[in-house]
């Protein structure tokens, strides 16, 4: 028996006056989803709790199985391996935008006017030699750019502290912000005090750079400063193949995600134009997810640009996300062994359309495969799929449900 | 936006033979309700968890969103609170009873006839008089009347332990109980030899008081005792302008559900004629809460008579109060601006017309405002709102899934 789980990002959503009081999904056409509906069992998921908004980190840690309290150690470090960058216990990741600031370091934009990638790593360069020269007292420093104006600072060494507040001050018009500690131990003043001589340090390093003498010329915003958030280390999670002893894999597009699906011991499977933005290719993430079933039990497909859509507010790009993933999911309906795999689509969230935000109604979530508790469900909703057969349940009890149903779940008791 | 939320006390029952297998609820007119429930989301809510009967004091809690095993710190110093009296960490507060007690200190009247709150004052005259005269070895002793027979104590001390037994034998025919210390410290041992001192010595101060010569005169039952019982210390609550982030505001009557309100860092709203009875004014609460939506975003509406009516196991009074509740929900309807203030009617718990008693069904539960997601419940009943959008959740869920709405909850990770 194998499974594969299909998590659509934000794809809940509200009820909206502009759908006639429909949400994107339900206004969507999604035949292949109302067909695990159909033929499957549905419910609705608090993926963290009742009422509560998941990030997406939080949310596919829950879903996997994880207790939060327990596993989730911050943004920077999973959405470092996410990157592909090597983090150690004790490592500190940080999440870093290039910005730009003016001579009082007042951010005027936290993007740098989105430079492209390869700007990006022509300043990181730099970066990295102004490190090399200028070492501040830590054992190590990688500064790394991955998309566009993003990048990822680790620091690690023995005097370090994961209690310390961000640099970026996340709105335009305020000056970059002194990192300062959050706890009393040496250790967070130390880190803090790292950040604050890295900003300086970064702003020289960049400031004339010929990037951006360029970008100036040219009337853009230049990449004079680099802004830190989100620090976080790396979870301690126990694998899924040892938890439940399968075989898992995950398709996904965004670094974060990734590094969740990677932290719980997933293999990341890249996918050629499956990229997380809006003309993401999920025919073929279809095409190697079901590649990947002839190596892999478990097999988790990410799509990110349904969330988009939402944080954009706008209904309309959202329901043509839900109906790609709609063709996604035929793909997959139309390739799988239904007598030997299990299909489940859920969410990780609902993303408003009306509030541009993560919001905490519960996600409609089907399940088809052999002999699954059938229900009279007959269509992938919010609303239809709460009159489900599953109930209401919590994003942790959906790896049990799942590993039940593939003949993993172990006895408790005898 | 803004959220009113109406709490019938014990409004939820069990079907029953004399309403041909209806709940009262579900038997009576409540128009009113039942929009809320048609334009909203509906559910049973479990208030403290499946089949547990709530207290008031505890159900309260729970739909306020507190940890009970945190937070709850007995019945005494929350009605305490509630009646107006400071209660300080480290006080305790008794429920007291005057009581009729015959020379063996066998209780005869559990009210002492429910002595009129007049009688009550001049007693409790007497009484502090007689605890100035005679102090036992504790810092600071008040004792006050509330209504009729009802009274406070408060003792306040470096000795003083809340593991202490109730002197009060809760029923008629049995003796006054000693107090008892519940633990082996030595502050429980002194706490319980001050409550059999202050036993006898307010015997003393009661017995041949004018008040009860004319009562005896006059054929009615003498208060010549105090029974102690349900001791509580204040409860350390994080106040829910801190955890939500809003500016909360209670109307009710009964002392108790306001001490609970106070503790929760609500500002009580007094209104005129509501006073917790069958013949409360419900439209002046219903006005009282319009009103206080200027000034206050989310406002709790208590209303007492439903539950006295099950107590009293007389169902049609118990139709007639919840008619009352739905009056209340009319004027609220009629007065609040639909796109802007969520409007949420549940009780808290079942009393059981056929038991006279709380009990552990789970209640109605209904949520109307701006993009909810709306179910196909068109009628407030126990069992129509089983059927609803919001499934089975449990009452600490209630405050998270209503500050989700009205966009004041805190996402979980990013």
């Amino acid at each position: 028996m194998k499974a594969i789980l299909v998590i659509a990002d934000g794809m809940a959503d509200v009820p909206l006056k502009a759908l006639k009081g429909r949400t994107p999904l339900e206004a969507a056409e999604v035949p292949s989803l109302d067909e695990i509906a159909k033929k499957g069992i549905c419910g609705l998921v608090d993926v963290i709790g009742p009422g509560i908004p998941p990030g997406s980190d939080t949310a596919h840690l829950a879903l996997l199985g994880y207790d939060l309290i327990e596993s989730y150690t911050g943004r920077g470090a999973l959405e470092a391996i996410g990157s592909g960058v090597d983090i150690l216990p004790n490592d500190l990741a940080f999440r870093c935008n290039f910005a730009t600031v003016d001579a009082d370091f007042i951010v005027l934009d936290r993007r740098a006017g989105r430079i492209t990638s390869e700007e990006a790593a022509t300043l990181t360069a730099a970066i990295q030699e102004s490190i090399k020269m200028n070492p501040p007292e830590v054992g190590d420093i990688l500064f790394t750019n991955t998309v566009q104006h993003r990048a990822i600072l680790r620091l690690s060494g023995p005097k370090l502290s994961a209690f310390v507040s961000d640099t970026d001050p996340h709105r335009t018009g305020q000056k970059v912000l002194q990192a300062h500690a959050l706890d009393e131990n040496p250790e967070a003043e130390h880190t803090a005090n790292v950040l604050n001589t890295l900003t300086l340090q970064l702003h020289d390093a960049l400031t004339d750079h010929p990037v951006n003498k360029r970008r100036a010329s040219n009337g853009l915003p230049v990449a004079n400063a680099v802004l830190f958030r989100g620090v976080g280390t790396l979870p301690e999670l126990d694998p899924l193949s040892l938890l439940y002893g399968i075989h898992p894999a995950a398709i996904a597009a965004v670094p974060l995600v990734k590094g969740v699906c990677k932290a719980a011991g997933m293999r990341l499977i890249n996918v050629e134009g499956g990229n997380g933005t809006y003309e993401t290719e999920t025919k073929a993430k279809a095409q190697a997810a079901i590649t990947s079933l002839q190596r892999f039990d478990f097999v988790l497909v990410h799509v990110k640009a349904t969330d988009l859509a939402s944080h954009d507010r706008n209904p309309q790009k959202k329901i043509q996300m839900i109906e790609k993933v709609d063709v996604l999911v035929a793909y997959l309906l139309q390739h799988i062994d239904s007598e030997d795999v299990f299909l489940a689509v859920t969410a990780d969230h609902t993303t408003s359309s009306v509030k541009g935000e993560h919001s905490g109604e519960p996600v409609p979530l089907a399940i088809s495969g052999p002999n699954v508790r059938r229900d009279d469900v007959g269509e992938f909703g919010e609303r239809p799929c709460g009159r489900g057969g599953l109930g209401r349940i919590r994003g942790v009890d959906l790896m049990p449900i799942l590993m039940n149903l593939l003949g993993k779940a172990e006895k408790a008791g005898s």
